[in-house]
This record gives C-alpha cells, structure tokens and sequence, in this order.
C-alpha cells in the first residue's frame, strides 16, 4: 500500500536542504510565517486566517507558534514540530511576541533570521508588528521554499501522478453530464460529488483531505467566455455550437495536477476544426521540446514561431505553462523570458493556446514530468477532435 | 427586481472616500495591488497568480495595469476604471514597469502615493520590484479600504441578507442528508450541487460569479474531529452518537454568510444537552449584549463571564465573532482586546463555542447586523436541540 503523503524522513531532509541555504547566506535559523511553507517543512496545515502561525527552524529544533484552536492538531505527532506554544486568541494576544520568545528560545533573537515575511500577511484584517521590530538581531526576507519546491521528489512526483489518474475520471464524467441548456457550475457540482465519492472509496483511508475545499475541482466554461481564459462565469447555460474549455485539478496528499480540454457541442465548423488541430499541434511540439538542459525560453519560443507560421499569433493571451506542484501554478515558468533550463524533476503545464475573438478559446492543458531522459505526461485524456465532441 | 450587486454611483463613492483618506494624510493618490481592494473601489475581481493587477486611483481618473488575459474582461463598461493597460505576460514583461507608467501618467510619479502594499503580493512564484524602487515620490503603505469595509453601505447589506436566506437553504439539505455511514465531503458535494440550482433557478441571470468557487458552501465535520474547530477532516464517516458542527456560506454578489450549528446523530446524552443548552444560552447572551455604542470588548467578557460561572471556561478556543462581508473574516473582532464601540452597518458572526475532550464542539454561529436601535439577525435556521437531531 502505497502512502498518500509526505514522510517524515522527506520533512527532516526539507528542513536540513533550508538550513544549508540559509547557513550560506549566513543566518542562523529560519522563521516561517507562509503557511504552504510551514507545511513544506513541517508537513503542518492549517486554514490560514487572520490568526498568525509561525515555524522557528534551527539545526537542533523545529518550534511552531499557533492560535489555540490549532493546538491539539499542530501536535501531531506525525509533523515535524518538537513543540508548539499556543496563544489564545488574536487580537487579544500578542502573537508576535510570543514568535520573538520563541526566537529567543531557539537561540536566534540576538543572531541572523532568515524569514519568508517580516511578520504575519495582513490577511482577515490582521495588523501587527514585523519580527525584526521585536528582535535586535538581523532579519532577512528569503525565498528558499520557492526555489527548492521547483524541483520534485519522487514522493512528490507520485502524488502528483496519483491526482493525474482521478483528472481522467473528473473529466470522463464531466464529458458524460455536458448537455445543452444545462449550466457549467450545476454540471461541475454534480461532477464533483460524484467524483469525490469515487476517489475516496477507491484510495480508501489513506486520504487525508489538508483543505476545506473540495479535493475534486471539475469547472469548465462554455460559449463566448472561453475566449476569457481565467472568465469566472459559470452561470452562462451550454449551447448547440459551443466551445468548452475544461480545467479539471485534483487533489492527492496536497498536490495538485492539470488535465484541460477544449470541447464542443455540437456541431464544429471547418474553420474551428483547423484552429482545434492547430492548438493540438502547438501542444505536441511544445512537449516535444521539454528536455533536461533545453531553456524554459525555448519552449514558448518554438509555439510562437509555429504559431507565427499559423497566422495564429495575435491571438495568444498567455505563455506555454507553468510549474505545478503544491499550487496550481509555481515558478519557472515556459515563457520566453524566464531564466534558465530545464531540469529532471520539474513538472510543467503544457498549454499553449489562443482565443479567437467571436468563435472562442482553444487550449489543452496536460501535466508534463521532466525526467532524465525527457518527459512523461501524467495526465492522459484523449486529446483528438472526434473524441472531444459532445 | 433587486440588483444583486454594488452599483457604480456607489463605487464612486468608495473612491470619493478613499482619496478623502489618502488626502488627509497628505498622499495624491492611490495605487492597489489587493484583488479584493481592487473589485472594492472598481466592481472589477479577477483570479489572482503569479500576473501582477494594479489600480491607480486620482480625483480625475482610475486606470488599471492588467495581464493580457484579463483585458476584455477588466474593459467591461460597469466597473470604475477609465483606463485599462496591458501588458502581455509575466515574467516575459516588466509589470512593475507598468505600474509606474502609469503613475507617470496620472501625475503622480514623483508624488506621495498610498498603497496597499509596496509592490504585487508573492504569490504563485512571483517576484519583482517594490514600487517605490521605481519611482522618484513617495510611497506609503496603508490599510484605508479594511477600514473602510468595516461598516457596510444598505446595498452590502442587502446581498449579505440574501446569502442568508439561501444559506437556510443549504443547511436544510445537509441535515436532510445526513445519514451514519457516509463522509461529510461526500454529503456536502452532493448539497452543494443542489442548493447551487435551486440558487441560479430563483435568482436568474442577476447572478454573477465572482470567483472559481462554487457560491454554495455547506460544510461540515462529525465526531471527534468537532473539537478541532478549524479541522480539515470532512473524511470520517458519520456515526452514531456523533457531534456535528455545520459551517453554511453562500456567496450572493461577491459578500458572504455565515450559519452554523450543532447538531446530534441519534441519541444525546444528558450530558451533552447540558453543553448543548450553555452554548445555545451563550449565544443569546452574546447577541443581547450588541448594540452600537456598546464596546467589543464587552461583547466577549458577557459570555466568559456566563462560561466561568457554567464551568466551560476551560474549553473555549476562541473569542466571540467577527466581522463578516466580501471575506468570511474580517476585523474588527468581538474580542476582549478589540478597541472600540461598535458602530451601526457593522456585521457579526456571533458564534461564541466550546470544544469538550472526548465529547466533541458545541458552536452555533448566527450573522447578527447592527441596527441604528440593536441589532436584527439575519440567519434564521432552528437553534434549538429538537430541531438540531438527525
């Protein structure tokens, strides 16, 4: 039986790989106030809400400081936390202070702090005092989480192709409910009650939901809107003639995939066929390009010039893709001014795409595994016309 | 037939009253990069990533820098926004750059400018400049528009009124299908699908999405899990004799609800209806005690007071309530360290709980608007135990 989680072995080399950076630079701790950082560290979620939680790191110690109604569950013993203080509540408390002891118990109040913010985000209505007014030591803004979560374990990886198989089912029975005069968000709540119910009887106890949400996410929009490709409307009802465009985003152990497909309804017209093969093809060389020591640039570079060729190019709204992992979307990005190349480990979206103004949007979207030898897309949808028509 | 939504007069007015702030503190003008501080003053809301938005906001003018991706959408004639810019990508373009030129252009270049924040929020992977390292002026950094959301117009309080009324809704289907044997995720998924239809049937094409989300939130969690009040765990199945605490949130125009209750699987001990009683009584406490003029503060001692007396002191996790509007929290708190008197157009969860080892959470939670005379609450779901037994 494979885990559906991230072991505490994984956690403790997180936490020596952060320490390594930040030694480097010259501190002497960590401080973590983020919360996809503090659980990348100590694998501790919570709901980040105007309550601010911090995570002291050094060598020797791993402290957390949270509002009460976190105590019992920060104590796990299965995160990588060796204490936790609790304040009670905010604003009642004062929870910086009691983050500045918790320096000072770790030895760091009077040293060099590496943080990924100077105090808690004022989110929820939240003010407070950064750390570095509480400490007479130095207190550094660092990005280290960010870089190392480029790059995946294969812990990582097989989360991620864990969620790339229930995208098929969430999108199977999306093709199966799309009908004419129905709305996308009734279709998708439908979809994603069943679809939740599936993956949780087949992967059974080990599922271990880390967010309010749900760990099925199934949307799509239809007709004019998919010329908008970030268009909240979901109330708009499906019509003969229609494009689709799906965005189907499991959730397995905390990581996420993207599987989406441009669909129609109906009948397609001769013109909408050749954008359709053109995007598909645009898709294919992209992935064709993703190997290890290629630049990210070259990615988007090689669409653009296709799509040139195409007479397509006015019409693209955004680069090829992006990383993938805890958040839908992480750095590097395939764009064509992103520093760098490729590297084992990375996953990328691969989603070239355009929108054509009266006829709609036209993208695919696939999960694409940089391995050492090239890629495996993890998702696999059937990605044909005729198979995409409903 | 009612708008569901803010109208642009009072848009205007929003943006009257910020710069009135911002002058008074000596600024020209300000500059957003907070999606939620933009759909504020603007009407406009977007998806935020990585891609940097911003608004520039002076007496004679309000533009926005935007993603490609977003230009039609944030073009759209009734949101407050004179001028739209563009640029293509991140990190392909230099969105910062953008967002100077456009301080450029609404003279306010080499001024004194308030921002939310000093630069876009890192989010998603991405990093850039601060906006004050671009320009020559003056930037400072404040929190008017949480301020100013913190009393709410008739027409915010009208939407949070609707919400409310489906939020009834929502909770009826979830205690309709609580059965023993199934998982919260699966029971809510499948509420969730259907309140959404019966929503969009009644309210029609008034209805706008403002966000990815699925507008109807009916959640909830079953047994020992009851005593965690933030927990994630919707995966354990429901049991005879289990605690059940609800947490019901439509969205109705971009602003939110809350309605919450505990209910009981079957039997009840005497012991819980003991617990169940203290709480119902607590809340009523708590709502007599709001009026305006009355401070905060006072609003949480009434119920320590009652909970020290009934010897549940002990098991509190948290203050009262809190604001409630375009986010689920918002300040300012009933809270015993909360300055200040509370104000008519203000808006409570009034939801003051304990959380009893072994035996699970006792927590309702009403939305409680503040009248010019006291207060009227607008959830109106059975609080009584009877009425709380599936």
């Amino acid at each position: 039986m494979t885990d559906l989680t991230i072991s505490r072995a994984e956690h403790r080399e997180r936490k020596r790989e952060l320490l390594e950076y930040a030694a480097e630079d010259g501190y002497d701790g960590v401080v973590l106030f983020g919360s996809l950082n503090i659980h990348y560290v100590s694998g501790m979620y919570h709901l980040p809400t105007e309550r601010p939680v911090a995570l002291g790191i050094t060598d020797e110690r791993v402290e957390a400081v949270v509002p009460r109604l976190e105590q019992e569950h920060a104590s796990r013993d299965d995160f990588l936390i060796d204490e936790v203080t609790t304040y009670f509540e905010y604003p009642q408390d004062d929870p910086m202070e009691q983050v500045a002891e918790m320096c000072e118990r770790l030895g760091l109040a009077n040293g060099s702090i590496a943080v990924d913010s100077d105090g808690s985000p004022a989110r929820n209505g939240y003010t407070g005092p950064s750390l570095s007014d509480l400490l007479s030591g130095d207190v550094g803004v660092e990005d280290y989480i960010t870089d190392m979560r480029e790059t995946k374990s294969d812990a990582e990886i097989e989360l991620i192709r864990e969620a790339s198989v229930w995208a098929n089912l969430g999108h199977r029975l999306l093709q199966e409910r799309i009908e004419v005069g129905r709305r996308p968000i009734e279709v998708r709540a439908e979809v994603e009650a069943e679809a939740v119910k599936s993956m949780l009887d087949t992967l059974g106890d080990r599922y271990e939901m880390r967010s309010w949400a749900n760990p099925m996410q199934c949307l799509f929009t239809t007709g004019d809107v998919t010329g908008l490709p970030h268009s909240m409307d979901q109330t708009t009802r499906i019509e003969r003639g229609d494009n689709i465009v799906t965005i189907v985003k499991p959730n397995v152990g905390g990581y996420t995939t993207e599987l989406e497909r441009t669909m129609f309804v109906g009948e397609v017209s001769d013109e909408k066929r050749d954008y359709f093969e053109i995007m598909k093809e645009s898709q294919d060389i992209a992935i064709e390009a993703i190997e290890p020591g290629v630049e990210y640039a070259t990615v988007e570079e090689v669409v653009v010039d296709y799509y040139e060729e195409q007479g397509v190019a006015e019409y693209t709204q955004h680069h090829v893709g992006h990383n993938i992992g805890l958040e839908g979307h992480e750095r590097p990005f395939l764009d064509v001014d992103q520093d760098g190349e490729i590297r084992p480990g990375e996953l990328f979206t691969v989603e070239p795409g355009f929108y054509v103004p009266g006829l709609g949007g036209f993208r695919h979207s696939d999960t694409v595994l940089v391995t050492e030898e090239g890629t495996e897309t993890l998702t696999y949808y059937p990605r044909d016309l005729e198979s995409l028509i409903v």
